[in-house]
C-alpha cells in the first residue's frame, strides 16, 4: 500500500502548510535532563493500526522513562511530506520516524526484506530471522550507512490479495488487467502481463466504480472495511502472496540513540518490541471481526486465487528476488542470501508446525463454539 | 510437558536442599530505593528456551530500570519445588515466578486457556485474544482471587505430536497404546482408548528403549534433539494438536507490583512483552535448524497423523472443552466462551491469511535458495 499513501499524504502537505511552518521553528526541548524527540510518521493522524501504534509507542516510552524521554508524534505532512521522513531524520529535522523500510528503495532496495517479500516469510518467521538469525545485524549494516538505527514495531500480518471486478479464471485472464499495487509484488505482476499503477486512497473508490481500475489491493479486512471498497468491487481475493506480513519500523538517528543513558536505550528497545507484539496482535484481532462483518453484513464474495495463477506469480516473484541477488551490491546479496536461508528452514518447520496444525484444525470434527 | 518436568524437578529438590535453606533465610533487599525481587521458576538452571528466557527477562528489567528493580532468578528446587512456585509467590517466599499457567489446575482449571488448548489457537491468535479481545481481563479475574498478576513471556509455538515406536495407521491402532503426555491433550487421548502417563525427562529415553512406553511427546525439534529421543524412537509425528502454542507466564504478587512506581510498572510490562516476542521467535528460529539436523543427520522419519485419528482426536478435545464449559464455575464458563468466540473469528481469518499464504507457498514454482 506504499504508493497509494504516498500521493494521499503528499496531497495533505499543502493544507498542512501552516502547521508545518510552526513545527519547523520549534527546537527539541531539553530541560532538567529531559529529552524531547520529534517523530515523523508516514501515516495520517490516528490512522487505524499503524498511526495509533505510533502514538501508543510514544506514550509508553514517556511513561516508562518517567518523562525523561518524551516523543511528540507528527502525522504525515505536518513537518515533512511522508516520503521525506527518512531524509528528515538524516538531516535532523526530526529525531525518529514511524514508517516501513520498503518506503526507502532509493537508500537501498534491500530494505524491502525488512518490510515484506512476495512469497517470503510470515510475520513470526520474519521475527525469527530478525531477532535470532542475523536479520537485525544486516539491517543495522544498511542503516549504519545513513546514521540510522531501526526497530520493528508491529506488522499488518498477511494482507489480502485485493478487490477485483473481473474474475481470475487462470493465468491468461489477468493479462491486461489494470490493478493498483505497489512494491516487489507489483513488479512480479507486471511480468505476468498486468498493468500496475499507484493511486491515492481517496481515488481508488471512484476508479473502481468507473471501471478505470479492474482491481486494487489495500491491506486487510480491518482497514479495507473502513475504506468501503466492498461497495464497488465484486470479489475479494486471497491469499495475499505479495505482502505476507508487512512490518513497520521505528527508526532513530543512531548518534542520538547512542547518546541516551543505557537504561533509556534498553527501555526504548523494550517498548518497541512491546509494540511489535501489540500492533501485530491488534491487526490479527481486528481482521477476524471485520472479515465476519464483510461477509455477513455486506455479502462480500471471498475467492481464492487459482493455483496456476499462484504458481506463475511465485515464479515471477522468484525472478524478482533472483535479479536483486545477482544485480545488487555485495550487501544486498548478503541480505538476500541470509533471508533465503532462514526462509528455507522456517518453511520446512512451519509446514509441519503452524501450517500443519491449522490445516488439521479445519478437518471435520465436533468442537464447541 | 508439564508432568514430566514436575517429577524431574522434584527429584532435584533433595540435592538442592542446602541452597534452598540458604535462600530461605535471605530477605528481599531494599536499599537506596532499590528493590530486589526473587523469581522462582519451574525450569532447571539455564533450561534451553524457557530457562534462558527467564534470565534474559530478569536482566532486561535490571538494565531498563537502571538497577532500581533487580530480579534474582532461582531454578526449580532452589527455593521451593517447581510445582509449589505459585504458592511460594502467594505466601511471599518469592515475589514472582516464571512458569506456565496450566501448571496450576488446582487454582483454576480455566488457567489451561492461558497456556494452550488442544485444537485451540496458535501463538499469534492467543496473543490477539489476550492483548485485544478480553483474554487478559479474564486472566486477571482468575489471578485476582489469589492476589496475583500475570504476563505472557513467550511461547514454544506448535509442539510436535511426539515420538512413536508403533505406527498410527488409524483410530483403532492407538487403542491400548501407552504414551507419556500430560494436560488436556492427554485427557482427550484417554477418551480414544490410549493409556497416558507421566514420566520425568531422565526416564523417557530408557522407557522407550525397553518398550515400556510406545510413545512420548516432549516439545519440538529444538528441545527434542537435545534429549536424544531420535535414538530410541522410530517415528516423529506431526501436527501437535495437543499444544498448538504453549505460553509461558511471568506472574507477580499483585500488591508488590501495584506498589512499584508507575514508570517501573510500565517498564516491567514492556520487558515482559519484549520477552514474549523474543522467546517465541527464538523457538521458531531454533526449531527450523534442529528439524533439518534431525532429518539430514539422524535420518528421523517424519510422519503425519492420519486424518481419521485427527478427527477423532478433535472430537475428544471438543468434549473436554465442552465439559469444562458446562461443569465449571461461572468464571470458567466465561473464559471458555470468550476463548471460543475469539477462536471462531481467528480461525476464519487465518484460513485465508497465514494458513492460506503458507499453503500457497508450498505450490510448485521456482524460487531461489
Amino acid at each position: 500500500m506504499s504508493k497509494i499513501r504516498r500521493r494521499q499524504f503528499l496531497k495533505g502537505v499543502a493544507t498542512a502548510g501552516a502547521a508545518a511552518g510552526a513545527a519547523t521553528l520549534a527546537k527539541p526541548a531539553i530541560a532538567q535532563g529531559r529529552i524531547e524527540w520529534r517523530m515523523v510518521t508516514t501515516w495520517p493522524k490516528n490512522f487505524p493500526g499503524q498511526g495509533v501504534g505510533a502514538e501508543r509507542l510514544a506514550q509508553s516510552v514517556g511513561v516508562a522513562t518517567d518523562g525523561r524521554l518524551t516523543i511528540k508524534v507528527y502525522a504525515a505532512g505536518e513537518i515533512v511530506p511522508p516520503f521525506e521522513s527518512v531524509d528528515a531524520v538524516i538531516r535532523g529535522a526530526a529525531d525518529l520516524m514511524h514508517a516501513t523500510p520498503y518506503y526507502w528503495p532509493n537508500k537501498s532496495k534491500a530494505l524491502n526484506f525488512f518490510s515484506t517479500v512476495p512469497f517470503g516469510m510470515t510475520t513470526s518467521e520474519l521475527d525469527a530471522w530478525v531477532n535470532h538469525l542475523g536479520g537485525q545485524q544486516l539491517w543495522d549494516k544498511i542503516y549504519d550507512q545513513f546514521g540510522l538505527k531501526g526497530f520493528h514495531t508491529g506488522s499488518t500480518g498477511v494482507q489480502m490479495a485485493g478487490w477485483f471486478n473481473k474474475e481470475i479464471t487462470g493465468i491468461d485472464s489477468v493479462k491486461g488487467m489494470k490493478m493498483r499495487i505497489p512494491g516487489l509484488g507489483g513488479e512480479a505482476l507486471r511480468k505476468l502481463g498486468m498493468t500496475t499503477l499507484s493511486l491515492p486512497a481517496g481515488e481508488i473508490f471512484a476508479a473502481l466504480q468507473s471501471g478505470a481500475l479492474d482491481a486494487t489491493e489495500w491491506v486487510g479486512p480491518y482497514n479495507d472495511l473502513a475504506l468501503g471498497l466492498y461497495k464497488v468491487a465484486k470479489f475479494y481475493y486471497w491469499p495475499g502472496m505479495h505482502e505476507p506480513g508487512t512490518h513497520t519500523e521505528t527508526t532513530v538517528d543512531k548518534k542520538k540513540f547512542m547518546a541516551l543513558p543505557k537504561d533509556i536505550q534498553l527501555t526504548f528497545e523494550a517498548c518497541c518490541r512491546n509494540e511489535n507484539n501489540l500492533l501485530t496482535s491488534e491487526f490479527n484481532a481486528r481482521n477476524g471481526g471485520a472479515l465476519e462483518t464483510l461477509i455477513r453484513t455486506h455479502n462480500v464474495q471471498l475467492k481464492r486465487l487459482p493455483n496456476d495463477f499462484l504458481q506463475a506469480y511465485g515464479n515471477a516473484s522468484g525472478e524478482v528476488i533472483q535479479e536483486m541477488r545477482d544485480g545488487g551490491d555485495a550487501l544486498t546479496k548478503e541480505v538476500v542470501e541470509s533471508f533465503l536461508k532462514a526462509r528455507r528452514d522456517l518453511v520446512n518447520w512451519n509446514r509441519i508446525a503452524e501450517q500443519g496444525m491449522m490445516n488439521a484444525r479445519l478437518l471435520d470434527y465436533k468442537f464447541p463454539g
